[in-house]
């Protein structure tokens, strides 16, 4: 075919197989003319007789063919000249650009300990087959319409239990919203709040970034509350109207926010009317005890409780929920209106199923024992190797802060020395609003690694750490 | 142990098992007293060393019973008089509110005919579940991780390749962009578009009435761009930033855009640099002859090309995809900064491997194949029995209009004859921005119902319009 359109001067590349049939080849091969601009506004075609007979194909191919290419506008049908070349914007020939490296967390070869992540080499690939076999085969063909923003109702009573059941949440179906993670339900509450008159917003400091930015995007005064070994220090709220917290494993400093501390910040809450943002990231995760039950299960009416299965199962999944007081029920509808439904409803089922059949406890349980001895493994190796380190906040979560109290060295040397050893680990100053009040210190995801790889992961830490030029004890001299 | 903690005089209702431990049985009739209000703050409990002779189980039982309770704030520690009920905001016991009905498209038994929503009777399971197996036993678990916010690479290189193939689409991968359907994508571009200064955007009228909202709401100006047969009538176009157009299905008049207006509206964007937004919802379904290809194919540095698998596999997938031109590739990863990653990347790649084995294309040839059918059939129908109606649009999509052109009675009459009936269809003028600007006539959603019920479905419409009490021709007499 190549030889006969080459006689036309189109100078024509088909890419296409004869499988395509004629048509559809001399279409493309036009199309690609146009484009390309080796045919160019206003050049007259052949008749589709003439064409017809030069390309040893039938007239109607070729009728057919210009018809679809004029319906498409790239040639156009003059009253009494036949067909020419549209007369349109050339299109420039695709540019290929680079795909950009994603934005959040990139997998890096080497010891790669940053924090947030589980061990993806974890996931439950065989339940989560089986359990969407189970939905392929119970789910009515209805289920897969627009669903209800909020969730899928199978989800959402199985949220409820789990999270009464192993958090202490107090939650009915109605008041939990499904989400596509953290971050989208912080944008709905942020908005559902806004739209009922809140205007500030208190972090803890230090938190991550990304939240306190994206709630000042979306209009609110942000403003941030120191932390210390006993949580957010809730005597320094004043008037804002709505604090987000994480108060059984503080991120990132690990710490439990006090019993007291609790008391105190819900009767703030209930005093001012102000709503309690309960980041519960990682609380199914606690080592040395069972889990601090969730703040929400004492003020269900002043704190909306959020969880996640990024750091349970996976990230990727995008799948995380709020619970929140019912009066709150129908701006946070409201606010889901404008977005329809996020998260992929055979998803949702297939989540819901592994909360039902248990595989999501039996998931965890492996998990915890995982990170408990990997958590012990580097408080071990600090102990014995980097006497100067001082591992902080409790026994819980994926991953640990090492501190250095008094050493003589800043961060940017110490980040610095582990990132030329092949050590990625998030500096703790990134976390706080000022970075001059950070102390000198490091955020270890050990639950990051691959299993297999833990060992050799830790030992490159270690090594590195020991080998730091420059003081990272206060007594030691380089 | 119920008899046991009765006589405590706490009136503790277990409903937990002895499976679940004595300690969190304990823990857990303790929570629910003061919950529920039954033990009030400042009431002092008994010793542990009391409580646990009265319950007879170790004094340690109890001891971490009431530390648990301290650390999760129902109970406090007080110096020299032991343990009481803390002083915090009482929990209203959970309000049992009924489940809210989903806002959008709940399934109604009867004659469903709305239009947006494929036969999901024929949704891919076996497709899907093998798709599923094959990305559980290839993908490497760093896939499960945080990902691209844009969407997986795998997905946008098949999608890519796809679009070009079946839609003319000019795309190279780092232009493709997953989202989590049309009004993600949507909400998207107004956002990048917005941050580049556009303060206006033009629908078409009739449009679908949630999406001039959305932009609405994103601050920009909406205006409408009335549609003829011919499609938007382009010439009415002014200075608007931004401009949404279905031109291979007109939604829902059902028209193309002419081949005189596509080039005209492609010279107006060259020109003002406007951008295009083409909306390509159902562009996979033509029945009569070869769909027309993407106007974004023409001018890929002006047309901002969306389309979605709501129609060709289901809704509840929540996936959609915008092809970019390349100077927004930045803006929009930058919209998507503040968004993460909404889409699960399990799904993603699934529907990549759907792709990529030609499972895509075999399901869409059977649903044409039914979908023709089932126009074919609605048509000869409407000819037979229901002289008065006009079915207006080309033979393509998920809906046909059906107009009664100079019928003597109004929409609100002729819908609640048809829903009366068990018939729900969606009347035009919902979708006109002044709904007296609307001919008479609805809109029929014929890939709706399940295929088995398709016959009855039918049956049921015709009969309910020919029983239609006043004059649905401008002839008839009632």
């Amino acid at each position: 075919m190549e030889d006969q359109w080459a006689r036309l001067g189109l100078d024509l590349h088909l890419t296409l197989g004869p499988a395509h049939g004629l048509r559809a080849g001399l279409e493309y091969a036009l199309r690609e003319a146009v484009r390309g601009g080796r045919l160019t506004p206003g050049t007259p075609l052949p008749s589709s007789r003439t064409l017809a007979r030069d390309l040893n194909v039938s007239r109607g191919t070729v009728t057919q063919a210009y018809e679809q290419l004029v319906a498409e506008g790239y040639l156009a049908s003059r009253p009494r000249s036949g067909i020419e070349v549209a007369d349109h914007p050339a299109a420039p020939p695709p540019a290929s650009i680079d795909l950009d490296p994603p934005v959040t967390l990139p997998f890096v070869k080497g010891a790669d300990l940053r924090s947030g992540l589980p061990d993806l080499s974890a996931f439950p690939r065989r339940e989560w087959l089986a359990a969407t076999r189970h939905v392929m085969q119970t789910t009515p063909g209805t289920a897969f319409g627009y669903g209800d923003p909020a969730g899928a109702v199978p989800l959402r009573e199985a949220l409820a239990e789990y999270l009464g059941r192993v958090r202490g949440v107090v939650a009915t179906p109605d008041r939990v919203f499904v989400c596509a993670g953290y971050t989208h339900a912080l944008r709905l509450v942020c908005q559902a709040l806004s739209l009922r008159g809140a205007a500030s917003i208190a972090f803890e400091d230090p938190a991550e970034p990304a939240y306190c930015s994206l709630a000042g995007q979306m209009g609110l005064e942000v403003s941030r509350v120191p932390v210390d070994r006993d949580g957010m220090m809730v005597g320094r709220l004043t008037g804002e109207d709505v604090v987000t917290v994480t108060p059984a494993h503080q991120y990132p400093l690990g710490v439990t926010l006090s019993p007291a501390r609790r008391t105190r910040l819900l009767a703030w809450a209930a005093r001012t009317g102000a709503y309690v943002v309960e980041d519960d990231y990682d609380g199914e995760f606690r080592y040395d005890r069972q889990p601090v039950g969730a703040l929400q299960g004492l003020a269900p009416d002043r704190v909306i409780y959020a969880g996640t299965a990024s750091k349970t199962v996976a990230p990727g999944l995008r799948i995380a929920w709020i619970v929140v007081p019912p009066d709150l029920v129908r701006p946070l509808r409201e606010s889901m209106r404008w977005d329809e439904a996020y998260v992929n409803v055979i998803e949702q089922l297939v989540f819901a199923r592994l909360i039902r059949s248990g595989e999501l406890d039996r998931h965890l349980r492996r998990c915890r024992i995982r990170y408990r001895r990997r958590r012990d493994r580097l408080g071990e190796a600090i102990a014995r190797h980097v006497p100067s380190g001082r591992l902080s906040g409790i026994a819980a979560g994926l991953h640990a802060v090492l501190e250095f109290p008094g050493a003589a060295i800043d961060e940017r040397r110490l980040l610095g020395h582990l990132r030329r050893n092949g050590v990625a680990v998030d500096g703790i100053a990134y976390f706080y609003h000022r970075p001059a009040d950070a102390p000198l210190g490091i955020v270890i995801g050990y639950a990051t690694p691959p299993e297999h790889a833990y060992s050799s992961t830790l030992e490159t830490l270690i090594s590195t750490l020991e080998t730091m030029p420059g003081a990272l004890s206060r007594d030691s001299r380089s």
